[in-house]
């Protein structure tokens, strides 16, 4: 099949184009590089060096034998490149992470908000068009957040609701409650691709994905050039990740607030599992298709103590801290999100065992020196604006 | 009351503000005049010749001896000049129209999508932080529309829903089911002001508007300047406006479709007065409260039935043409919108008779000979892309 990965550079963008051209589909990676800047500005370095796309695209072909094709420029402020694009390769299955991904960033200033708006939304507007003029029949595998819902005091669904009210019924997108200007653009994207289902006969899979925590694939492990971006920091780093390497630098780990907070989570090689269920069944023409894309929940109290835990296995104190909140959000709450889909399609989920933590906190260590220790204190306050 | 009106030399935003100035409010206008290029782009004339933002204020300072300041600037593109009028004006209230207005120009193409989604909410975002930057206890009243909601087969609460599911409930955002990129636009809005509310207190009312019709208020008709914007075509007209154009001129009426889509409309006597309802019972602080905004619901049949009543009356023979819709959308379905909060606040409302229609059959009738026939036929279509 041919398959473009839009941020084929990214934390799992790059894992899914090597994890599709491994399985012999025909793969190309479109990304602006972008991210790598918006790193650069807040100093934000991956644990272990990541190569150039280049590099890594360049090592791929002469380990494997299979190319990866290569498409840098940016889909949000030049639409004619990824018309470009569209028009040439022709994809069967567009794999969309393209995004700013990170809720803090969105909410460090008015130019942080606007940016994550602008290119996230636009991106997505133009991918919809581009789809529309050159590959209507392609099926567009979206990669949202479970952030969009919130945490509403009812069940989570996957993307729809069946509601009764005043005795009449409909199935409806699932309210939203997104807790920053990351996830409501989101949000914006998902209404924006509904739409386009609706009025196009467009084919869409919005994967509202949970925390995802881990470094390695089958395919990072094989070669340095593959290795893929890990983050620590306030900023760009998922928690799981950023507690594993407080701990193994012996900081106390910083939970904000009560630690009540509960999510959903998943392990990066079920990420690549669950895109690769969506590619492999499409949704049909006009439908958007809605999948929780997460295997456990957690509260950020649980994964402390599971850290803590670890270390105690490997003799290491960890330290607990609770610090202020810089998010507004609840620390205490109901949580219920429903996700069979992806089980009843076949996931084999790689839930968080001690040993999987213990495997991250042995490659965090042998990397140690290069944990810069002022990324991890969340400078970004939501209240601030 | 310091009254900032954005968007004030629009169709509804320029007798808002003779409307505040005329009660002694200190009124502020802010407008990018772009909508004045959005115009010319499609040659769309209004009906009347509209007058200069900068002579219609300077006419109503000579008619009244009341000062009406204006902000000439974007606010989309430029935050430091809304940063400045914000700093300088100190609004207790700012009237949020400043926005692309129609759904047929957002449906043009992909620039035509990405400029109206852009303006909206970037627009949107900059008054967000220039309000809790430097006027955060201003009450932002923000138009929105009753096309936000689609037309879901329940009854249409006002913006929130008590919910109750698999046994828990909740209070959510009543789900959404825009039908084109403008009114998706506006979507995006409502959830960025909620968060808003959210986080940093803001105090805001999300108008959800019908469809206005009519062309005089007290203070329209005081002065040749002091005209709005009236528009019969097919990008900026609404369709009670358009139906008494074409029925004035001997052209049938185009009704899309089944022509049974019903919506939710009101005569502009009864915007001011909810406006007005609004701007003095604010919100409260963190308070993302609102209000449907509409009088009557009229199906498009109901609506070509009254203008074809009413010519009969004035002897004019009217024909009535179900053409290819140009939209998708249902023809036929289920509409029920409450809209009892501003009835509870007071509003009196001006119905639709057949007085009403006739008063604006005469004034159309006065203008006649600058109808463009070309302008009513809707060349925009949802599905082309």
């Amino acid at each position: 099949m041919r398959i473009l990965i839009m941020g084929g550079d990214g934390y799992l963008g790059w894992p899914t184009a090597m994890h599709f051209s491994s399985k012999g589909h025909d793969v190309a990676i479109l990304d602006s590089l972008v991210k790598r800047y918006w790193e650069a500005e807040f100093g934000a370095e991956p644990l272990i060096p990541v190569s150039s796309i280049q590099t890594r695209v360049r090592g791929w072909e002469r380990a494997t034998g299979r190319k990866i094709q290569l498409y840098i420029g940016d889909i949000s402020t030049n639409h004619r490149f990824l018309y470009d694009v569209i028009e040439r390769f022709q994809p069967e299955a567009v794999v969309h992470y393209a995004e700013q991904p990170s809720a803090p960033y969105s909410m460090f200033g008015r130019e942080y908000c606007v940016e994550t708006q602008r290119n996230n939304v636009v991106g997505t507007l133009n991918l919809m068009f581009a789809l529309q003029r050159s590959a209507p029949d392609a099926h567009v595998v979206k990669l949202g957040t479970m952030g969009e819902y919130g945490t509403p005091n009812i069940d989570i669904e996957e993307g729809w609701l069946d509601i009764t009210h005043n005795g009449r019924q409909d199935r409806v997108l699932f309210p939203k409650k997104p807790g920053s200007f990351y996830h409501l653009s989101k949000v914006h994207d998902s209404n924006n691709l509904e739409f386009a289902c609706r009025i196009w006969g467009l084919r869409v899979t919005d994967l509202n994905q949970g925390v995802v925590y881990g470094i390695e694939t089958p395919q990072t492990t094989m070669d340095k050039d593959f290795v893929t971006s890990f983050h620590y920091d306030a900023v760009f780093g998922t928690v799981l990740n950023r507690f594993i390497v407080q701990a193994v630098n012996g900081i106390p780990l910083t939970v904000y607030g009560k630690g009540g907070q509960t999510r959903g989570f998943l392990n990066i090689l079920d990420t690549l599992q669950c895109v690769e269920l969506a590619v492999e069944n499409p949704a049909d023409r006009g439908e958007f298709r809605v999948f929780n894309q997460f295997t456990e929940q957690f509260s950020i109290n649980d994964l402390a103590a599971i850290v803590q835990r670890v270390g105690k296995g490997l003799g290491q104190d960890v330290v607990v801290d609770h610090i202020a909140n810089p998010r507004v959000e609840l620390e205490e709450h109901y949580y219920n999100a429903k996700h069979s889909k992806f089980s009843d399609m076949g996931l084999q989920p790689h839930l968080l065992t001690d040993d999987v933590v213990a495997r991250m906190w042995e490659t965090v260590r042998q990397n140690q020196a290069r944990v810069h220790h002022s990324l991890v204190q969340p400078d970004i306050k939501w209240k601030q604006g």
